[in-house]
């Protein structure tokens, strides 16, 4: 226990790299409530660091623990655990590894960092015998590492599916509801603080494949390099498909997906996707996270909560702060050994795919799609033929396919794309599969 | 470390009391999975303990480790891990004392011995610092008992509520779905299985009771004696109950719920209770389970999963299994200081009323019984008139009120009953209060 166990006086030390409202909401949870509720694990504060000290924190905090002194958190040795909140990974990576290095544990909320680097965070942990946990960095305060990380750890993981970016999913649930489009439900994020000034990090997947690959690497023993993942945002996804996908008893979610195959291996996905209107994960709405975890053993499991903001975030910091604080056992062993698992590749995934098209209103041209698709071998389930303009002469067709291979359908859609009488192949997206809808 | 360690030899012996499915399912996976795929926290089966060493068994065991005899589990010091499985108090609690007075960690599935005895076994587990796990004691499968126990410590616990009886819900969605009565679909779950010759334990509420019981405890750090609880059973629900609640646009639940109140404590109760169609707890069909912890600093969290069968069981004792191979923490200090926290009567509970009457079908009838609920503070929400029975002359009078104290609710009713109009009272259910409907 000697890298775990409390020092004589005033508990253990906690350091703060980052004190806007997380960090604020964590440093309230140790000084205002931790330590007067729970004393048989003393948890101080001893030092923040920021980047302007004169700005006005929410917290009783003592000014001369805030500093813009690195050295204050980093490396001393009266700061037991070190809560990284900055994000990013330069030079969060760097701090870090110092941290772990001086023999300090850590506990982060920084999902891009421990995607991209995690592996070689979490063997410095391993090394220098201190923990690095993070609940945080994944669907904000819903318990979800723990659960991969402890409570799960007899079941084979099958599968990890989940709306883990509340930003897109308050975007898809207003153009579901609203029939609006994607430019004005950004413009209205961004104004309410739902969506950054910059909002590539959400809108074209990212933010979901940090979090997706650090649950799959989690759940599956084994590295999943973030370029390995398949990405896509819903930029492309329009009002208009939301409305067809409700009459074919769909709506369109935000997906990020990590599947055991025994054939293929491990796949793993960030995609807008058509979600069958009566499972669970259809009616995930606003800034909502949930995931579905199918173990051989205990079937599929479902957690659901708020995915970010301040005190879901502290909830989770300080989950892990206090495990910590407690004592959780090295982890020196348990991650000594990842076993390797094959990566499955994008081209053999199956599913159904839903396909939107501005074509001629003519006779014989859904015998020229079919025809296409047909020789990449896919079949149609269901066709719609929607908004005719008359005066253009043109209309949207709306396919749906049996399931069908990743690379066939790319290759029919570069083909479709070529037809005379197809003006524009406007939507692809794929349609979760779910096997069992109770 | 020195109460967690591994020997060297062989790793963790485990002793099995109990070798019924459950423990069936364990042995298998610990036999058939664990030993060859987590080399880095060795378990193996030492012993079991059964009543009939004759019959025959779905695991590769080898036939010496199986016995009637105690001994060869209980304080025998080549099994540092005892998984508990019979279930019941007498003679569980005797064994698992004597099994953490002789230096054993215990994991136990025993809901009844953890609610009843579970204070008395905790504190014994601490001061022979070792340590007993009961994941698997409440809803099967689903990590509940560790991120209450860990990953949520930093909240104050608002609310516990959860459908956390598969027999019970497996009947009344029959009930709902295809508006049978209650003797029939009892026989049916029955004869699948999904019901005990006796059925008292799961459809009186017991099952639940001691399932919110040790929730509870651990939620609010304060014992929640069984006797405390309020517990009414699904015997009393009619087919015309869920007819009568859908038109009002509700179904009807087996609810097991504790929730702190700042002023009047925590109150614990298990009891049929009409929930709004339009929160995910309607949803919640056949032998699932779902739990949902409002917590002050993460909000509201929602956990769903398989709440019985051998191998989610099986999922929760291993997860507890292997925390201890892994060394967790002692569990002393935490355990040490419970606080008190107040309980709160179910006379001062405040809901709607749902209430069905067989009256007279005359004048003036509702006027009586709404004189009766307006003199107890009482007032009404709606009403509807059912099912006229021309010949007998009397009909189904449907009131819903609105929030009442429970016990004004009570001495409502047994005027009610004294109405020379009124000829039966046929059922009196709460409404479960949602503050937030998204």
């Amino acid at each position: 226990m000697s890298s775990s166990a409390r020092s004589d006086e005033g508990g253990m030390g906690v350091g703060l790299l980052g004190l806007g409202v997380v960090g604020t909401a964590v440093a309230k949870a140790i000084v205002e409530r931790h330590r007067s509720e729970d004393p048989s694990v003393p948890l101080n504060v001893v030092a923040a660091v920021v980047r302007d000290t004169s700005r006005k924190r929410d917290v009783d905090l003592d000014p001369s623990v805030i500093s813009t002194n690195l050295d204050t958190v980093v490396a001393n040795p009266d700061v037991d655990i070190v809560v990284e909140l900055m994000g990013g990974v330069d030079p969060a990576f760097d701090y870090i590894t110092k941290a772990l290095e001086a023999g300090q544990h850590v506990v982060t909320a920084n999902k891009e960092v421990m995607a991209k680097r995690g592996s070689e965070l979490l063997a410095t942990a391993a090394e220098n015998n201190v923990h690095l946990f993070y609940e945080a960095s994944v669907a904000g305060g819903i318990p979800i590492i723990g659960p991969l990380m402890n409570d799960l750890t007899a079941n084979k993981i099958q599968s990890l599916r989940g709306i883990i970016n509340g930003t897109t999913n308050f975007i898809l649930t207003k153009m579901a509801h609203e029939g609006a489009d994607f430019d004005d439900v950004l413009s209205e994020a961004q104004s309410l603080g739902y969506a950054e000034a910059d909002p590539t990090a959400d809108v074209d997947g990212f933010d979901a494949l940090y979090k997706i690959s650090v649950l799959a690497r989690l759940a599956y023993h084994t590295e999943v390099p973030v370029d390995v993942i398949h990405r896509e945002g819903i930029r492309e996804v329009h009002a208009k498909d939301f409305r067809y996908a409700s009459e074919l008893g769909y709506t369109i979610k935000l997906l990020a997906v990590a599947q055991a195959n025994g054939e293929s291996g491990l796949l793993s996905r960030v995609h807008p996707a058509l979600i069958p209107l009566d499972v669970p994960m259809a009616s995930v709405n606003g800034v909502l996270n949930a995931v579905e975890v199918e173990g051989d053993l205990v079937g599929p499991l479902w957690f659901q909560g708020p995915g970010a903001g301040p005190n879901p975030t502290a909830s989770a910091v300080m989950g892990d702060v206090i495990r910590i604080a407690k004592g959780a056992p090295s982890n020196g062993s348990s991650s000594s050994a990842p076993k390797p698992f094959p990566i499955a590749s994008m081209d053999d995934h199956v599913c159904q795919y839903y396909i939107r098209l501005t074509a001629s209103d003519r006779p014989g041209v859904l015998a020229n799609v079919a025809r296409v698709l047909g020789d990449a071998d896919i079949s149609i389930n269901s066709v719609l033929q929607k908004d005719t303009d008359i005066e253009n002469g043109h209309a949207d067709l709306v396919i749906m396919t049996h399931p069908a291979r990743e690379s066939n359908m790319q290759s029919a859609v570069s083909s479709i794309k070529e037809l005379d009488s197809v003006l524009r192949l406007d939507s692809l997206l794929r349609v979760e599969t779910y096997g069992d809808r109770a």
